[in-house]
């Protein structure tokens, strides 16, 4: 099977490069065009990245020699595509809201599909924000996205912030075991790497913790409630629980959210066993379709008082599965968990791979 | 004024040298006597402490040639006080919780008054839990207990853990102004010295966040309420609010607990406005009688949205003030904060120290 | 192929769980025994590690089930190979110096090689203190061992210390290619897993360099001359060149010993762009035997100003290379540059693993 | 009596931050006059500072209403001058190299002597490079300098490089003793506070080794010689010897360098005994002059192994003191030790405040 060439648009930025090292070997995807901003396009990536390459593993050689494109250049995007040297682009751009916006809609109306991990277009109501195994039929509201914007081939999608993926995977296999969650208060634990590069200075969090992030905890409020929303006339209409409160700080850690959790049922409550068992048994689309990025265990039940821990749990199933542990009950609300997730794995390019996986499943990355 | 002379228990633990090291110049007691395991006893102090010494400044060189007795002699500091040469101990003793309630009993028992920063008598029903600026009334017990264990002079007063001072002020701030606080979800990012020392292997924490403390989520619940409570019958019996959910988590910082604390009211709600003036404004008895380790201020609010932080507040008011900041409202409580308090200094030599201070000028320390 | 069956003394350790770790899966031995302290003998290997498990890909399963032997009961492993249960063993041992050299040699004396981690008889004049690429001759001292001890088909081999693996296969390199090395100064910044645990107190280490490891600098500058020495008359004769002095310092790091070097060559002198290509081009016995943990290349040398680093470097071809770079000339030597190994794989476990691989090549492992 | 009042020139920086830390309560000099780029001019000194203030102690109110001018403003500054507000200035500036040069020249010709902390001027043959125990006779050149340049009462000082500090004082202290140190290699284990704010991102040194610094060596190996030099015809002429090649390294520690050092001397060396007893007993002119800025003890002496370590001894002397420990003989050159210095203090404006403060008693800031 000839693999189908994607794109990279912000390519050497902290989360591109992750792209790029997540996709080494990717079955269905190979990165054939690398796109980033107009100081470094007309660059070799490899030179463009020299000194900047932030991850263990090296960038492999052959991408090495990519001459990176002017992100904003849609017509050389298109006459690669044309060639049949492009399908679709990982969005990792990193500029303002507005742009990010507008450029992604230039790609999508020039027949280009953006698989996005940007912030920009999570709250346009006809883009999908897509967790694989939360919410996977929320993709079909790119055929009506296309037909309300004039698109023929190109659509938007989006992945939702890093900082809610160690509980929305949770969250949503009790809501479909049929348990009510009325009220849900959580503390965000966030390693440095969410903040991209340079990010986080080494004087502001070598022995200590910083109890802010802008925009972090809006983002862990609200987008829960638009993933677990329903498609009505072809939009996504945000649900109304749980309603969600959220501290979020940063700690001295490289890779891994750690997030606690306390949460308030409506209707009958679930037992400490009867969560742990949800939660081991959960399997969902990515699983049953066996899409390559998926996790086999999509949410990983630890028994040991003290885990998860991010750096010891982080990687497991490479990074994409989400670890719990510490389940029991609470006086005020009703249960207690801690969760886990790789903020740059999970929550990042692994996310917005495994949506590409799921969207090509289901035919629109044709 | 002559100095009272003081003796330490536990001399040579992590929480015996922040005493050592507090009491350097202090205006009304002098280290007269130090005590520690029958394996130290009999070394001077600083040779015992040669090597172990785990704080930046040295200790005092006179110190340093103090022979140090077996903590269990009892005798031995009874003869001490009868030379006027101790009048009162500081308890840090680090042994099983039955070794200790004995061996405390049994000093007070002899005439000396212990000021105890062990969990051991935090839960015995006639022993006061201070926090000066909360609940020095509760001082008033020692009457009562004296009287009730047949004891003349001696008596036993404790402290509560570390894990509370970062919230235990502020609600008592609120409480003291009408507010009503049914309930709070508290998630608390502590440091490694909390844990002593060794304490906690470097393994388990560089790069790494470890969700689980044991016992003290059960001390963050439960200890706040016997400090709010009353004292009947020559007890003190625990009020009944507000009801706490504890999540506790060790963090890469070595001085500075931080805490996120989501509230509930009842009746009236103050707005951020109220509360941050209430906070501003706060002064207790210590800071009234002028004490030597009250803080100025006793509850520091900060503005700044990043702030309160350990690495660069722990030690404002000598470390003994509890910061805090973010006082924003909720949507699921009513109001949430960020608090952060010194643990080794608020949380456990200083608050001790400040303790006896309230106590001596009660008149229980004669 | 049948799997050769190994055991594993001291297996509960942190070396001892690294060998369970990478032996995951080897082609050639599959771990078999296992045997540890009295105090955990009698358990399973899954239950003794429960909490004390220290690296994040968790235990084979199918391991977890073994029962843990007594280290000391010899008897017992000697009938575990009369079945063929056993062929040699690892030693892992942390005891006394004298009770390992006791133990080991009981061992190699009941027909079980010994492949040893343990520094005790690093200094035995017969005993071969392997680095695969740099003197696998040294194994040809084992038919004398056997003879000169009266054993049959046991012996020990050992491997040396991890703070000299960042710099003794570059040395080797230069004076296999003619270079005479006279004296080197190093300075080492190692992590903390080498102490292993709970080894190094994170109130030691957070925020801070701890300039002394007892022992170390001992064995940094010592045993690079026995590596490097000649098999006289049955026994090994150390080298007297290099002079090595050394520095040993901890640092906040995991994993990966980094290490700054200055040489001082006797006769002609390298240029930098020669000990650059000496050190690329370098391959071994380990190379061409294509022993399973052999790296595909043994010295990776690093163009970047910044290279190589711990964090970012440490995991190259599987923890088993050298990194090294800043190859520059010295005004006070001759040349400088920085090494780097992960200390647990190659300065452990994997050396140990790699040094197993090269006897059983030369047929010492029959 | 009135202090004198001063100006900081790039006050909003880290450098900047820590002259206004350092002076609050200065017995001699006030800051009267803050300057900072364009960007800041104009601003109150608090609210250009609101959320980049990086040290623990808060800024004094009283400075926080102080209007910000323009750096570059020297008439500005001239003004001050002649309404005596202002008597010398403080260099902090983060500019270009030629800029610096400019600037601080600008100043000097209009009557404002300039203490510099500013690596800019340290090779400008007629400006001292200042460490007051070491070389405060090279004081002496700013007559010539005046004269040569037609200055009437500016001029320029400068101070060196922190990383020098750590072993710089030590090495004069066994010259001035009659030791003839011919050549040293060190390494320097340095803190992210050198880099200054922002600095080190955090992914480059949570869990790692950074082992370059970008001119650090040089700077560690040339401006050692220009200190010890003579002066010769109004200009400063570097000493030959010692020769020092030094290895620069980051790691994750928030102030203090640490540096190994390997020392080889010509002529007579001295033993251990000799090298402790010169340096505990080492007193120079500041400590005579009791300049307020000055260590009580400039050089620490440690017995203990394992000291002296940043956490725990950076601090000693108000962080003006360098530390020195593990005093050895060495098998390639003759001695071995551990520095280790506060190098924002004592590397920075603490030693450029000191400088002033023996400027002053000499008369240059009359």
């Amino acid at each position: 099977m000839k693999k189908i060439p994607v794109g990279i648009l912000g390519a050497t930025g902290m989360v591109g490069q992750n792209y790029i090292a997540l996709l080494a070997g990717h079955p269905w995807f190979e990165v054939a065009y690398v796109a980033a901003s107009p100081r470094s396009a007309g660059k070799k990536y490899g030179d463009a990245i020299a000194g900047r390459w932030a991850l263990p593993k090296p960038c492999q050689p052959s991408l090495a020699e990519l001459v990176i494109a002017d992100a904003s250049d849609v017509p050389r995007a298109v006459a690669a595509a044309s060639r049949g040297e492009l399908t679709f682009v990982f969005s990792a751009l990193e500029m303002g809201k507005e742009e990010i916006v507008a450029l992604e809609e230039r790609y999508a109306a020039a027949g280009i599909p953006v698989v996005s991990n940007a912030s920009a277009n999570r709250w346009t109501d006809d883009v999908p924000m897509l967790i694989a195994e939360v919410n996977p039929d929320h993709a079909d509201v790119i055929p009506l996205q296309r037909k309300a914007r004039g698109w023929d081939k190109g659509f938007i999608a989006v992945k939702p912030n890093c900082s809610i993926q160690s509980y929305m995977t949770p969250v949503w296999a009790l809501l479909q075991a049929g348990y009510e969650i009325r009220r849900m208060i959580v503390t965000t634990m966030q390693a440095v790497s969410g903040a991209g590069y340079p990010g986080v200075p080494s004087l502001d969090i070598i022995d200590n913790v910083v109890p802010y992030i802008g925009g972090e905890e809006e983002k862990s409020e609200k987008e829960p409630l638009k993933i677990l929303g329903t498609v009505e006339n072809g939009k996504i209409r945000s649900a109304e629980a749980p309603l969600i409160s959220a501290h979020c700080n940063r700690v001295p850690v490289i890779n891994g959210h750690t997030v606690t959790v306390s949460m308030e049922f409506g209707g009958k409550k679930p037992s400490v066993e009867q969560v742990e068992r949800i939660w081991s048994e959960f399997r969902a689309l990515p699983q049953e379709l066996k899409l390559p990025m998926a996790p086999e265990y999509p949410i990983i039940v630890h028994s040991e008082a003290n885990r998860p821990q991010p750096n010891k749990d982080r990687d497991v199933c490479k990074g994409m599965a989400v670890s719990v542990g510490r389940v029991r009950s609470c006086h005020v609300f009703d249960l207690r968990f801690v969760g886990l997730s790789h903020n740059t794995v999970r929550g990042a390019a692994g996310g917005g791979i495994l949506n590409a996986e799921l969207l090509k499943s289901k035919g629109y990355l044709a």
